[in-house]
């Protein structure tokens, strides 16, 4: 049985695919992706971070009730007080200190990505919120088992294993199936007019975080 | 010398008397408020502190730095890991059960001063957030301070010994400090048209939240 | 049969009737109401028209397309442009002068209800924001047809006749069954849960649309 | 003298002249820009215009008073009423007809700088709201003026005459003087702190603007 997200990510599949399956993906997975791409991108991830939390301020915003709010906190939380932490240490282990994140410069699809989903939580409501963030929060999950299924993947001696082996591995998936949860719940309810708006979000979306991939590569 | 927030008082002082001397509060100091007053208001700060943390996502959102997020956070925090729990227990302690407090209907003071705060900090900026809270933050620092001066107070046997001894304590305190020292570090930047804007936040605020002291009271 | 807003206005019957009978609109009615409660309503419905033109706004930040977009701008053009002049203009055939106007300082009800709907409508959707406008706008409706069948009103001589008629007429009708279609056709596709929520919006703005009217009395 | 928006705009100088002697802006000017590379800029340029609008309802909505919603109110009419229906006729003579238009997928390059727009007049205040649509409303006029100067602009048989004349004619450059006239005025009461903020907020609308003309470079 196909769930509702399956259906959302249909209507905008090759826009999934793109991004799923970008060379920046496949190159990490393949561990030829040049060095200075990953550090781009990387420090880009840093300002990503900080207004993800704000996507998470605005969860709580959004919240009609008590559970809801603590949704919002338990993954500004995460993001905050764990992420944000293990980022800037994994950033050092690739050369890029504390200093040099504060300084960064937003790129454009950095700013692109961030700002559609603010905009699309605060003019629509929590759900049009969390189908925004859906190409980075599940994407992230699905890219990563991706990369491990794949022939070309380099398992031994791959610089990006620790990448790899974060979002495969079994917390990151377990939030997965967590926010999948929440999402196929909610989806569940909308009627077909509803599902078109979603759709759209999601799609836009997706193409601003293939973007994101594709901004690594640029730089080099 | 006069402090911003002083000067800010200063300019809606008749209703900032108003607010922190009301009948409440001196009922609540001589220990002659009606128990059902208290409970009454008890119960609708339940569903203030839910709005509450609402306005510490908004913070969240709001924010242009990690350092911003890191204080709206930890307010945050404060409340749905800490304040909620203690206040539920509070309340379990003066009869109203966890039950109870699910099942309330907000009343027209409650809902006026969150909303009001909600949408000063959304159509407004940090600061504007952040005034729109003073009445509640400082407010009760100053209320309960005042409570131990008067001579009326009763110390002894006061069945609302608990709630004063919370909002004079140390710990309180040390918030309302830190509270004030952010408030007169950006009010100190604010040239006048801003402040009479900030003090039309002040002045609405302070009276609704004078409304919920009368809303205890109305209903005995 | 029962449309959806007859639904909704079902589950919330005895607010929706104590706002729509208030006294005040009773006293309206049978020309008793005293003047200086008019008075007072009317200063204070120039305070809201002007909310009230932020909370179409507000509807036009929120709007998903063009045809959203350009109902939110005649709602707010039809305000700005027309509406507030016509106000002005029967205030000081009340004798309320416009300079008066611009100084008045906003009583705790507008403030309460015009910041709910405010804060329904960012915190949820465009149908968040009409459910919550829906006392006001279908209300007025609603209550000047019903004024004009009551054995107690006064048709001759009542001092309150210009408001009445204008609320009654043909041109107010018209918006009023042109909100409900829009209402109706929102209102259909929306499931039990929902409704759950948009009832607890409309409950809340019908109880302080009630106080508005209620202000007006206690002034006296 | 320096006024306060040449300031900011000397804090973003390279990022400002990349926007505004853009390639596209040159090619234009010279009248060698490829028909297909302006034809995609006007499409996208149409989705430009609706997300415009919501600005400028969230300018209403930010409103702290009748003078500001009037402002608002007029630059939503002037592009709802006015320059919608110009620039679809426009389109027509460039060979798209309204049914393309209705039909079209936003472009990353439009998704970027006007949800970047939205966010930083929603989390920031209506100066922040201004300061990014300055790029787009005083930088037109700029450009226009601009390309009249240089040598290298064709004035006879210019396919792109009629949108040079436009935004260089006395219509618009009087819109971009009362523009300027609010900037000034605001940002002189402006603390180094603020401006800080202002200049990041102008930089970044900077350059995704410049993404708006090479988007339809890329195109080609």
């Amino acid at each position: 049985m196909t769930t509702p997200f399956e259906s959302l990510k249909a209507r905008r599949a090759p826009d999934w695919q793109a991004y799923c399956e970008h060379r920046f993906v496949r190159d990490l997975a393949a561990g030829t992706l040049p060095e200075a791409a990953f550090q781009h991108y990387l420090k880009q991830d840093y300002l990503f971070l900080v207004q993800f939390a704000r996507a998470w301020g605005l969860a709580v915003y959004k919240s009609r009730d008590l559970s809801e709010i603590r949704q919002g906190l338990d993954s500004l939380k995460a993001i905050v007080d764990v992420e944000i932490g293990l980022h800037v240490n994994y950033c050092v282990s690739w050369g890029i200190d504390e200093a040099a994140l504060s300084k960064l410069t937003a790129s454009r699809a950095t700013l692109a990505y961030t700002r559609y989903v603010l905009d699309a939580g605060m003019s629509g409501d929590l759900l049009d919120l969390h189908v925004a963030l859906a190409p980075c929060i599940i994407g992230y999950g699905e890219i990563a088992s991706w990369i491990l299924r794949q022939p070309f993947t380099r398992h031994e001696g791959n610089p990006y294993a620790d990448w790899i082996a974060m979002y495969a591995g079994d917390e990151y998936q377990a939030l997965v199936t967590s926010e999948l949860e929440w999402l196929n719940r909610r989806l569940a309810g909308v009627d077909e007019q509803r599902m078109d708006q979603l759709a759209t979000v999601f799609g836009d979306a997706t193409r601003l975080e293939a973007d994101f991939w594709q901004m690594g590569l640029d730089l080099t």
